[in-house]
C-alpha cells in the first residue's frame, strides 16, 4: 500500500463541484489511499497564496505530491494555487475553450454561481418542497394532490430520506405512505392512493437488512424481529406486484441512485440545486 | 437572444456528478438559453445509442447543435454518445491521464462508483445524522450532548434546511435552537446551551426577507408583521454580538453555502456523499 496521498478541495464558492468531481475521479484509483480536505470560498488571491502554502506543507510532511482538484473561477486565484507544487486539477478548465467556440461567447468567470445566491423564486419551491417532505412524512395528515410523487413501502426501507433528497436537491414535492398491517394483510392500496397511481413508487428492502435497521432503532422489539421483516416484505412485494406498482429494493443502493430511479421512472424532470 | 440550446447530462450512473459539473459551466455563459436533461443510468453501448439518437433528434428539432456532459465511464459508453452529432464534454477524461501519471496505477472504469451503494456503516452514519436532524427540530426535546453543531436563529431563518443539509451531505449531527421572546428580551442564550458554546454559530436575515417567508406561512400573523421581524432580527444580533456566537445572514446565501460556512467557521471536516 502506497503513502496516503493528501488531496484538497479547493473553490472560490462552496467547493461541492471540485468535491463531487474530485471524489468521482479518487473512486476510480482504488489501489490509493488518500487523505481529502475541502477548502471554500477562497476568494482573493491573497488567501489563495496562503493555501498553497498550507497545501505544500502538508505536501512536505506526508512525503508525497499532493492534489489540488479545483473549481476557482479566477485564473489568478488558479495561479497562485499553482504555488503549492501539487498536482493541479482544474475542473472547468478543458471545457471552457469548446463552450466558448461552440457558444460564441466568452465565459464570464463570476465567483460562486453554481451554489451560490438563487433568485427568491427557486429558492422558495426548494424550502416549501423541503417543508412539504417534513409534514407529509408520517402518512397521515396529507393531501396527495399536492404530492408530485408518494413513496410506499414499510417502516425503515429509506422511505424519509430519499422525500428528503427529491425535495432537497430536486424541489419536487414527495409525500411518504407507510405500509399499515391492514394494507398488507388486504394485499391492497387504501383507496385514497389508488386515486393516485401515476404518482406511486415502492421501495423494498432486503428482510436482513431490514432487520439489522429495525434493532438498532427499537432493540429486541417484535418490530425488529427477522420474522416480522421477512413478513411485511414479502408482503409488500406481493401488494406492488398485484397493483402493478413500479418497485427498488434500497439494499444495495444510495440514497442518490434511488432518487434518480425515482424521477426516471415517473418521468419527472427537474434542475439540481 | 439566441435559441434555446439543448443539454444532456448522461452519465452510466445517478448523473450527479455530471449535472453539476454542467450546471457550473453553464452559469459561467449567461447570454444563452439552455435547456438542460439528466438521462442516469445509461449502462450499456445499445442505450448509449438509443440515447445518443434521442440527443440528434432533439438537436435536429430545435436547430442547434446540442450539448452533452458526459461522466460515464466506460469508453465505449462514451464513443457511442458521440454519434449524437454533439458538443461532447467529458468530464473526467482530461483528468485521468495526468491521474495515472501521478499514482502509477491504470485507473478502473467501474460504473458509478461515485453516488452508488457505499458501505453500510457510511450509509448508517449519514441516516442517524438526518435522524438526528429530524429529531432535533423543534429545539425542545433535545440532548445536545450528542450534537455537532447547534444553529441558533429567530423563527424561519433557515434552520431547518441547512441542518438537513448539514446530516444528509457531511453526516453532520446537527441541532436547531430557536430563540424565544424569552431569550431576545434578557439578551442571554439558556444556561443548556452555554454549555455548548464551541457548537453554537447563529443565523441572521434581512428583515423584510423573513417577512415575505412568515407571510406566506402564516398571513397577516402578528408573526409575519414587519415590526415583529425587524425587532426579532435586531434583537437575535445583538444576542450573538453579546455571546460572541459567530453569524452569518442567509438573506443571499443558498443552503450550499450556509453549510460551508457554518463547518469550515466551526473546524468540521467532513466527506460529502
Amino acid at each position: 500500500m502506497s503513502t496516503t496521498r493528501p488531496v484538497f478541495y479547493v473553490s472560490d464558492g462552496t467547493g461541492i463541484t471540485a468535491e463531487t468531481v474530485g471524489h468521482s475521479l479518487l473512486t476510480q484509483f482504488g489501489g490509493q489511499r488518500f487523505h481529502t480536505s475541502r477548502i471554500p470560498f477562497v476568494d482573493s488571491v491573497e488567501r489563495a497564496f496562503e493555501v498553497a502554502e498550507r497545501i505544500r506543507a502538508e505536501g512536505e510532511a506526508r512525503g508525497v505530491r499532493p492534489i489540488v482538484v479545483n473549481s476557482s473561477v479566477n485564473p489568478e486565484i488558479t495561479a497562485a494555487l499553482g504555488h503549492s507544487g501539487a498536482l493541479m486539477l482544474d475542473v472547468f478548465e478543458p471545457f471552457i475553450a469548446p463552450l466558448e467556440a461552440e457558444l460564441g461567447e466568452q465565459r464570464q468567470a463570476k465567483v460562486g454561481q453554481a451554489h451560490g445566491m438563487v433568485d427568491f423564486e427557486t429558492y422558495h419551491r426548494r424550502i416549501n418542497a423541503m417543508n412539504f417532505a417534513l409534514a407529509h412524512d408520517d402518512g397521515m395528515s396529507i393531501n396527495y394532490d399536492q404530492a408530485d410523487v408518494i413513496l410506499v413501502a414499510v417502516s425503515r426501507a429509506g422511505k424519509t430520506p430519499t422525500c428528503i433528497y427529491l425535495a432537497l436537491h430536486h424541489g419536487v414535492a414527495a409525500a411518504n405512505y407507510p405500509l399499515t398491517d391492514e394494507d398488507l394483510e388486504h394485499d391492497r392500496l387504501p383507496p385514497r392512493l389508488r386515486a393516485h397511481r401515476s404518482k406511486l413508487f415502492g421501495l423494498t428492502i432486503d428482510p436482513v437488512r431490514l432487520q439489522q435497521i429495525r434493532q438498532e432503532r427499537r432493540p429486541d422489539s417484535s418490530y425488529a424481529k427477522l420474522e416480522t421483516c421477512k413478513r411485511e416484505v414479502a408482503a409488500a412485494e406481493k401488494l406492488f406486484r398485484a397493483e402493478r406498482i413500479p418497485v427498488l429494493s434500497t439494499t444495495h443502493v444510495s440514497i442518490e441512485e434511488i432518487s434518480s430511479k425515482v424521477m426516471s421512472t415517473l418521468g419527472l424532470q427537474r434542475v439540481m440545486y
